[in-house]
């Protein structure tokens, strides 16, 4: 039975291959920014209309939810895709390249809908041998804070959902691995936006001033230590400054400097610690001339945290994948994920499926003009979440 | 007969005073930027002619220069006032106000020349009993570098000359107080212009990196320590950074910042010394990650340092001035004049004529736009220049 | 079978617990220092003489190695405990407290070779059921680089083996707890020894020396770096300065400083990174004085990398045993051991016996006068050890 | 009258030269330190009763104060000259050096305490024709804080005295040359001692720790920022560390580190601002891990500050002495003295007298253990102290 079942999931996505294609095309041809998608939505929602699902449009925001019950009772998972683009102008120069300057899908998210959407299909074609349902949420603005995920959730598209599953394509990695880890595999991404208020006066007269272009040369000097000694070393944490600004003549002591920078963690202890301690830092380096300062910890996404025995269950999905190479267990990444959000709620696991065709000389990263991924991988992202879908609603809980 | 002179000069500085703050609102009313001072040297060529001296116009640039020649042989002096105005929109609301947004005599440099003018009117009624010549320097671009000294210098306008006097019109120090120092009275004010180039990357990625803002913010921490232990603490020296830039998204390292600042010297061994080893600092900075960096050490005027005897005269000839309620000697200021390059070739003296008014309860700073003098203070420069003239005709060298 | 031969060895241990406990007390109260064992050794040699095992002496130095030969041929299993002492006065006053003052079994070796000898008379006992063969290594000198590991495996206690396993007792570790961690588990602990050259000189006068304190201080804030941004931050490591020295009158600049430290990581590419870039920063901090130092990066023993088939194989064979209440896999330590030479020649594993009495208050960390441990983790350890043994000589590989 | 005198003078100092010099190198060889001097001030009380001068002794200490009454009424005229020795071992080889091990006078006070004393014995000769009286201050104690001037104008050495002469013999200047400053002349010499209390560690394990070594590189590095913005550019100002302690083994992380330093101003302001923002500064180093700090702010000697007339009188009292070659206005010293004290109650001036021999091809600095002097510089100094102190006594103030 569950081989049966198996074979004809990958005869289906095989069979519908062209079409998932053509989707990721179309969605890639006319990509819309975080929080304003418009069209993306309706289209996913008439297409899950079409196959006979419950659908959910509006979903916290823009999101779109649909429903596949099984013909018998069972365990409910949950497939999430995200759908947004980014504010890039695209530079490929692909015949099916973004319609819209300065917007494109230069993260995989057009790949990510249209992977799901014909699983989707494939599965309703399936649904008589299964026991249980399957919930498929299409998630608007990943990309942006505060994040599609988290209003979705809260709108109630995990009501019921025992397990959730999601994976990015990722260009980085060749085609046919399967990229994870358990427990941390995403950073949480946060920012830091610092203000140091001095007072200001003539370049040759620093003793009458208080030089915040030097407060924010030590403050950013000192910094180093909070990673290298307040933070255990066995938990991975950055903190980088990436934007200064104070723009004066040259014969001036600056009277204020604006910085921003990012925070990356793994844990709520480190990320706790530090937005503390950035802070005290600040107090500290300000103290000696009594300059003020205004100090944001801008929470990102929290990170992904992979629970274990859905990591193991998916990842035994993948095995039975015959497109899937290799199965990895690698280092987290510090990059971030509003995926977080799930799995702080509901078991489940998010892996990564590699998109980088073989032959290629130079992978492009994500968020690049000229970012793409072999398409291939959208089957292959398709059928391992479908596998881990089956395994589990066959599985004996 | 010097106390007849002495006399006679204060009554004809008295008898013309409100030609001179006429002559002097004139000029303010109609402010010329340096290097673009078109009808202010007319002005003083037409008077200067109008006295019947030898004028020479377009000296070293838009310079003026003036001779008046005594009836009997004897040394020449030489007396400068500069002329320009600064790129700033006046404040002030006085009723001569800048008739030109944008444009201010914001330094006293109107005041200068109408002082230096009638001056010339009154020394010339005295010229019968005069052993020698005096040149008049009406001086342009004092205000940027390389200001309008050194091509007039270059022009020729100190040939023949014994010996050079010159004051500025000081806003800080109360009307009547005359102030000056022996040695070193004005910084040299030199700019540093810095661009340090790391590899940019994205914020959560530091190793693959060459963090440029940490770059800069070690240089600037270690900067500190040139003035504090590289140069001799009796030697002054103020090295500041004023502008540092590296605008970026927050989650991104900086490939690039660029920082100017300013240093200020009173001898060319400091002067050398900080040119030399903000640089070597620089290179031991970026050395780690081998970043690159582009450094320009851009010279200003030198220090003005006055020749003591000269100074000693000036300030003896200032004592008998009945206006000059103090005559002091005081610490040198970390502000720049291009009255240095004079200094440079003869021997003279600069010194400060205090131009506050004792009722302003605040004074604005030179180059601010409400900047304000009391107009008294030019009667009083002009009876120092001209008392210190007389008494170096008079003396026997 | 194997049910049989593990019902008999946790006999057998149970039978010689005392003997055990008394052998461990021995030793405790009669502590030799590394490179100066002289009677343990004697000790070891005579209990495995007494078993009829093969005994070699004086292996790499002060080492022990004793083999069992198991009735049938098989694989060849390498159990390892080392036997040396510190050098520190206990403080404990326990009845059997070290009997010398300035060494003290302060790290559980005692617990390890009492622990190990009673295995091998356990595993004697049961040889006509053993396919195979057990080489007991018995080390010396495990406290202090270069350690005994690297010379008993030069003088061959590795040949013929096939595997190797070994464990510390872990006062942190609560008793009945089992821990490791696959791959990198202990790690690398190497010294730094540095000296900054300046030009010293009086403390009134800084301009003529090349302050060596000042050097100092920059290099240990700037040091920061290496770690926060230098290294990839899922990599961990440490870089600590412990020891600071520059002794003068209080008038004085310093000619000299010296500076100790230790580097920590678990991969070969961040060690050679940092002690690349530790010379770097140094010679970048003296480069602006030009003054000279001295570097100087003393390897300690590499990381302890457990193999991933041996780490899972000794894990499963400790969830059989029934006073093992929980086998954890953890974080890795930051602390050293040399089993990492073992473990670069052969597979295997290094494991953490909890040694923590679960009434205990306050538990004393390792190398601390007042350390000690529960004695019934002893026999957890033996048979962990001993089951991990007849699992791996009964599996057929 | 007043040639009469100074040729007498003159005379006089060239007939007891060799009584001066032998003077001197009985002192050499008898060095005594500060505060434990004991033959030292009997040898000066018996050569002053001798000459029948009235004598105080134990003032203030070991001081001996002896007073000239000349034969007319007139104002009082104090001179001084210090005569405590090192602990320094000498290692000149001269044929009178110290017959003490780590005792030497290395700063030249035994020339002071010979020249003076010859002096005393010479216008006691003149006494007839002096109107006034000449009080001779022979302090101890000068090289050790809280020095001997303080207490023995507590015990009134400075009584009835209207002005105050001194003089060093200063190696670095060439025999013949007299030099000294209007205003502030040598620095305000203050200690700082500073241990900063962290919370130590394994060099393993920072992030339990407060790396105190980390701490106190942070604050030397940022200390530098005092004298180079917080201290107004033109008042020179010097803060050193000399001393760093934290002595650990290399693979700990320091509890605590130790240490010490100077600071020299020459003004109250500057002296007050750094006492204050070293501690602002150190408080703010270890706010970010709340450490502890002790710091202490040990006042030495003030700054020696000149009077400007007194300074004029005895530089043109110096001119008239042949064997005075050059009188030269200097930059002030960084270096301490506790002729600071008699200078804060009364008039007064202090001058180097230059005891370099020209033919000396190396000059070891005071307190060096081959420092030496040019003999011939205790009869110019004599010379000039006894001619400032006729013509002082000639004026009609």
């Amino acid at each position: 039975m569950a081989v049966l079942q198996q074979e004809q999931l990958v005869g289906l996505l095989k069979r519908y291959e062209e079409e998932m294609i053509q989707l990721r095309r179309h969605f890639h041809e006319n990509p819309e920014l975080s929080f304003e998608e418009i069209e993306t939505p309706k289209t996913i929602a008439a297409f899950h209309r079409a196959l006979g699902h419950e659908v959910r449009e509006g979903v916290g925001g823009n999101g779109v939810v649909a429903k596949l019950v099984g013909a018998k009772a069972g365990k409910t998972v949950a497939l999430r895709a995200d759908f947004d683009a980014l504010a890039i102008t695209e530079e490929t120069g692909l015949p099916f390249q973004s319609k819209i300057k300065g917007r494109m899908h230069a993260c995989g998210h057009d790949g990510h809908t249209a992977s799901l959407l014909i699983l989707a299909k494939a599965l309703n074609q399936m649904k008589d041998n299964l026991a249980g349902t399957i919930v498929f949420i299409h998630q608007h603005a990943e990309e942006l804070a505060p994040g599609g995920a988290k209003s979705m959730i809260a709108d109630g598209c995990l009501e019921g959902v025992d397990v959730i599953f999601g994976t990015h394509l990722w260009a980085p990695t060749e085609l046919g691995k399967v990229q994870t880890a358990i427990g941390p595999f995403m950073a949480a991404a946060d920012g830091i936006y610092i203000k140091i208020k001095g007072k200001g006066g003539h370049g040759s007269n620093p003793s009458d001033t208080k030089d915040s272009i030097l407060l924010a040369a030590q403050f950013i000097t000192n910094l180093q230590q909070l990673v290298a000694r307040r933070i255990n070393p066995l938990r991975p944490a950055v903190v980088s400054v990436g934007h200064i600004e104070a723009l004066n003549p040259f014969n001036v002591i600056a009277d204020q400097v604006y910085m921003k920078g990012t925070v990356r963690t793994f844990h709520e202890e480190e990320r706790d610690l530090l937005e503390r301690e950035i802070e005290e830092l600040l107090k500290a380096t300000c103290y000696l001339t009594k300059a003020d300062y205004e100090y944001e910890f801008r929470r990102g996404y929290p990170p992904v945290v992979n629970h274990a025995a859905e990591t193991e269950h998916v990842m035994a999905s993948a095995r039975k994948v015959a497109d899937v190479e290799a199965v990895e267990f690698v280092d987290p990444t510090m990059g971030g994920e509003d995926f977080a959000y799930y799995l702080e709620e509901i078991p489940g696991a998010f892996f990564f499926t590699g998109a980088k065709n073989p032959a290629w000389q130079e992978v492009y990263p994500h968020h690049h003009p000229k970012f793409d991924i072999d398409e291939r991988s959208l089957r292959i992202a398709a059928n391992v979440l479908g596998q881990a879908t089956l395994d589990y609603l066959a599985k004996d809980y």
